[in-house]
């Protein structure tokens, strides 16, 4: 990267996840002058490694003598990451967070601060780095009122009222998945590679109207494939719509007869939509990196504004 | 052992499961002369070292130029087992089949037969092991008509009418558990092995009434000990309570204004039959290895019987 632009890196965004972080060097009027990630998620690091992580992916946009603003969102903020930051109680809006957490640093060219998540209190819940998400969604659309479905290793379904999120339910569909199809018996029956939308849809649609056979209807996977040799495509697409009918059944009160939007990668949004679209619901899909990136940019214009010095 | 309690031993009673093995030797009149086991569950071992993970247990019980029968039930049956034995179809008598793979071994004192296993063609189903202490059940209360409930890894319901097995179910509950609180986020709430009783009643009887919101209920156990410090003791009975509940949910009609025998270890049987004194159920309880002993006594017997070598 030339001088000019080194000079021209007026703050640095990050989204540290769990399994990756990516950070995006900021310029005037918070145009994007670069983009960086590693796999250096929040859980392979200590406390004490998230600096020099940082370091490794985004030391070519500090100038020496000058301090960086380095604003964070997402797991370096939980207990076992960088430092932990607090959290939002809902109801509240997730786009006007001024509350930040600063992290401990050595270069005198870093400042960096980690946004507070989101809590609700009864039934218990949290969030960490969804809430940037929606607040990038709100950048974009300030009326949007509905569900924000976050598909991922825990999937959010997020009621979004008047600017606000009211309330929130953390769904462990995406944990599950891998968890039965690379250790658990079903290892053997599944291939995660293949698929089959057919057994997908039939399978989403037993588990929703019957949601309490799930752990059951899991092993037959197994027996049907030592009975009659199941392939594993469809074996895959079962698991998976097993625990997405499942998971539809039990965040219906949330999404039924609203407007839905889906927050994620292409492949999980797809599956979502098709998921939800059997039940005469048209989710939109967006983008997670867009939305996350356009939240960070509200969150540090926010924290700028509300900050004297 | 002394020479003359070698020459005793008329044949080996084998219980073989995925993570354990027991042996008896069997005296004359089907006593009991020494029982032995090991850790060589078929999970651990290559079809080529069965022969020698029973000889560890049982070379001392075969007499030099003399052919012993050793006959075997559960997992050693499996396809990644010793060798694959078949399955009874249902609906059959457990306690009447004659029905075995012989196993490949080089030694000559040996002769090993492996027990089928049963299958359910619709919905598909199978089990190796469980039907043994099913016929062990029946050889000591002929007339029990009612379910069996089999507690462990994979739940097996099954549903016993007028001597046959009917139908089964399993349930992927204890399974799931264990991947739960060892490897998913909440292996860091819970403590296996801590308990709080009246949350384990009240999370079985959460699930139970409500088991589509399973996965949702599970993820607020890590959210409620992040906000509010939930003891891990309470934590470790709730993921237990919700996924019984759960359980219960999913086979209620089969258990539901029956007779309950519950076959099991007696932390696991007394947790079970906790769970279904909340819905008036009494249910019975047996000791498994009890009744697999009888039940391959009794295989043994209809074996020698029905053949004309």
């Amino acid at each position: 990267m030339s001088a000019s632009t080194e000079s021209a890196v007026s703050w640095i965004a990050v989204d540290w996840g769990t399994t990756h972080m990516r950070a995006w060097a900021m310029g005037a009027e918070d145009r994007v002058l670069e983009r960086a990630e590693s796999a250096d998620g929040m859980g392979r690091l200590e406390a004490t490694q998230f600096e020099a992580a940082l370091l490794a992916v985004a030391d070519d946009w500090l100038a020496p003598g000058r301090t960086t603003d380095v604003l964070v969102c997402g797991m370096a903020g939980a207990r076992t990451g960088w430092v932990e930051s607090g959290y939002e109680t809902l109801p509240c809006r997730p786009q006007s967070k001024r509350n930040t957490v600063t992290a401990p640093v050595s270069d005198p060219r870093l400042r960096a601060r980690i946004l507070y998540g989101l809590k609700q209190v009864a039934p218990a819940d949290v969030m960490r780095g969804e809430e940037t998400q929606i607040a990038g969604l709100l950048t974009r659309n300030p009326s949007f009122e509905g569900i924000v479905c976050l598909p991922g290793t825990h999937t959010k379904w997020v009621s979004v009222e008047a600017g606000s999120v009211a309330k929130f339910t953390t769904v462990m569909t995406g944990e599950l998945y891998s968890l039965l199809v690379r250790q658990s018996i079903l290892r053997q029956s599944v291939d995660e590679a293949a698929w089959n939308e057919a057994a997908f849809a039939e399978a989403c649609d037993r588990a929703f109207t019957a949601p309490s056979r799930l752990t059951a209807d899991l092993f037959s996977i197994r027996a049907e494939q030592l009975l009659s040799a199941l392939d594993p495509a469809t074996a895959n697409a079962r698991v998976s719509g097993y625990l997405l009918g499942a998971e539809l059944a039990a965040t219906r009160d949330l999404w039924s007869g609203r407007d839905v939007a889906i927050v994620g990668a292409a492949r999980l949004a797809g599956l979502y939509g098709r998921a939800l679209g059997c039940h005469g619901v048209a989710p939109d899909t967006h983008d997670a990196e867009d939305l996350t990136l356009s939240g960070l940019i509200a969150a540090h214009r926010a924290t700028e504004q509300g900050e004297p010095s």
